[in-house]
């Protein structure tokens, strides 16, 4: 079957295009950024999001940057590239793939240009676009293996729960916990997700259950409260949601109410998968225990868009995200194949055997402490 | 501690004034009910909702409804009557509160007439609206007895968490789930209640957040998904829910989520409690498998008041209900006492000693197969 993903990241003839997600579902419109300030607002208002794509957006958005400076002389071009990239990273300084990405930019320009590699700005450019590229390509064959690894977990009529938009969207590729979802559908296999609408934020019904729509997917939203309710009668045969960071020990952060899906998943004896990229494993986080969950702020809970839904001056708890225990969850699907309790030791080989690891110039984005992204 | 409650249902010098519930928690608005269709758009239209107070609304309806004919003979009053209660039952034929109320009435007119009790009209319409009190009375005294036994569940310090709006809103009392909370914090029990909003239809943000602050207990507000992450963080350690309707061996009918806090709170050792007046025990219905659950229409899942979040044409399940097995239930809080599992032998019992059963001329509701109400 044919699918047509949306992109939520494009370069095409010398130019950045983001698909502005603040829109969605009620409008798909790709816009054209044309200087930093437009890159800039993208990622602070979160036009783009979902770390791999905020990555990719800010290595093409330091090239779109850079473009009205391509008259300076090497060494005012560089200085020039600092200032910028401090700007595009301040538009979210926690989002760490943001500031991984801008790095890897300018440890390329200095590296190309201490070599002698290159001798003038314009050839410099040049090197600065074919890195974006790879930067853009890797995310893509990252997803992808994600994909041809899960893949074989969904079986021919299968009712799949996903989370939260760990989608195409999140990401430059096929998404990390819908890539399995993607590569099935393209090999024919007849089955259906069922999307968490995941409040307060909505992005599963902005997001997942419109990116599965436009692809052909056959997708069906429901509010968070009746994933335990479709378990028992059994029409939920598998879950599979991604993770903001994977702890040493296997705990997993993602998206609140990630915790709720894979209990009741556990109650149903249903396999509850979780998928990503070994750059989410963060071994410097012994156990779930040791995350820091940002707490948001009240007004996602009391209003939807400007549609007030409580009372005034209600209390309010809004953490953003929260913590599966390991012992809760089936496997991992990674990009080097899907892993199996115990987790602590397939998380270490995982780490050690980074297959899927960038070009030289490049170390992988890692968590940091306390970080969790949107 | 002093608290004061909303009323849902008033009747003050021969008026009906009912809290428009459709407005809140954004306008605090009674309405006087001066004729049958306001009495009638008011059930439609939910500004009255929940089974006992809609039937205390409608007992007092047609008295309303029969004001403008007092003059009329009493054959013609009787028979005008019953014209009156066909028009009010059918604003809403699924709430069997609704025609139980408006027989009650019936059977009290038509007693009081065939025994020669009554002689002119005006003395029938004074018995009908000592009726419409006395199963107003009732219901408070139901939701009374039930917070007196449940009250002792809460100690000092506690966090309980409550699923939609079993409260002093859905009766004319103190509530069911809520009945407990009242009776403690007018004890002086410092507590804390935890509301999940109750997507789709927020039950939970609109009513329950909003009756909870306005008597003065402590109030935290959540989206559904969050149950189970706070329960990890041990502040949950009591919830008490509402029902719809309870099956013989125990099995419960509640809004939609109610299962999925059910199984985290089994799941963390947390006490799960159902309160209900023993009317809601349907011993007809052997099982929760028996009970049919209604599927509603896709737009409270894909929109928000006028907001819409989801997009165009997507796929939805929308079942109002789900059914909780008696399995995961700690114990039933009712108005003759607290029951504990095994619930068939305890739950025949107590139909069986209806202590909190109305008197001679109505016979409490039952649930019909299939009905469960908003």
């Amino acid at each position: 079957m044919h699918y047509d993903l949306p992109h939520a990241v494009s370069w095409e003839s010398g130019d950045l295009y983001l698909l502005n997600q603040t829109l969605l579902p009620l409008q798909t419109q790709i816009e054209k950024m044309t200087k930093a300030e437009d890159v800039w607002q993208a990622i602070y208002n979160l036009k783009v999001r979902g770390a791999p794509a905020i990555g990719v957006a800010a290595a093409y958005g330091i090239c779109v940057a850079m473009k009205p400076f391509l008259e300076l002389a090497l060494p005012a071009f560089v200085l020039e590239m600092n200032r910028q990239a401090d700007y595009l990273d301040s538009a979210r300084p926690t989002a760490v793939n943001l500031k991984w990405a801008l790095d890897r930019m300018l440890n390329l320009v200095k590296y190309v240009v201490e070599q002698g590699t290159v001798t003038h700005t314009a050839q410099l450019y040049a090197y600065m676009v074919d890195q974006a590229q790879k930067i853009h390509k890797e995310d893509i064959q990252l997803c992808q293996r994600i994909g041809q690894h899960g893949h074989k977990l969904i079986q021919s009529g299968m009712g799949v729960l996903t989370h939260c938009n760990a989608g195409s969207l999140a990401t430059t590729g096929i998404g990390t916990a819908t890539a399995p979802m993607y590569v099935a559908y393209q090999q024919n296999i007849p089955f259906r997700v069922y999307a968490d609408e995941t409040r307060p934020l909505l992005q599963g019904s902005r997001l997942t259950s419109w990116e599965l729509q436009q692809s052909g997917i056959d997708v069906t939203l429901i509010t968070d409260n009746m994933a335990a309710t479709l378990m028992s009668q059994g029409i939920i045969d598998l879950v599979i949601v991604g993770s903001d960071r994977v702890a040493a020990n296997g705990d997993i952060a993602n998206k609140i109410g990630t915790l709720s899906v894979a209990i009741n998943a556990h109650y149903f004896g249903i396999p509850f998968y979780v998928a990503f990229p070994s750059t989410t494993v963060d071994l410097d986080t012994a156990t779930g225990k040791d995350i820091v969950i940002e707490e948001r702020e009240s007004k996602e809970v009391t209003q939807i868009g400007n549609q007030v839904t409580a009372p005034e001056g209600i209390q309010v708890r809004n953490p953003a995200f929260d913590v599966t225990p390991a012992h809760l969850i089936t496997g991992f699907i990674t990009e080097q194949g899907i892993l199996k309790p115990p987790f602590s030791h397939a998380l270490q080989q995982l780490i050690k055997n980074p297959r899927g690891k960038p070009s030289r110039l490049g170390s992988p984005p890692r968590c940091e402490a306390g970080y969790l992204l949107e």
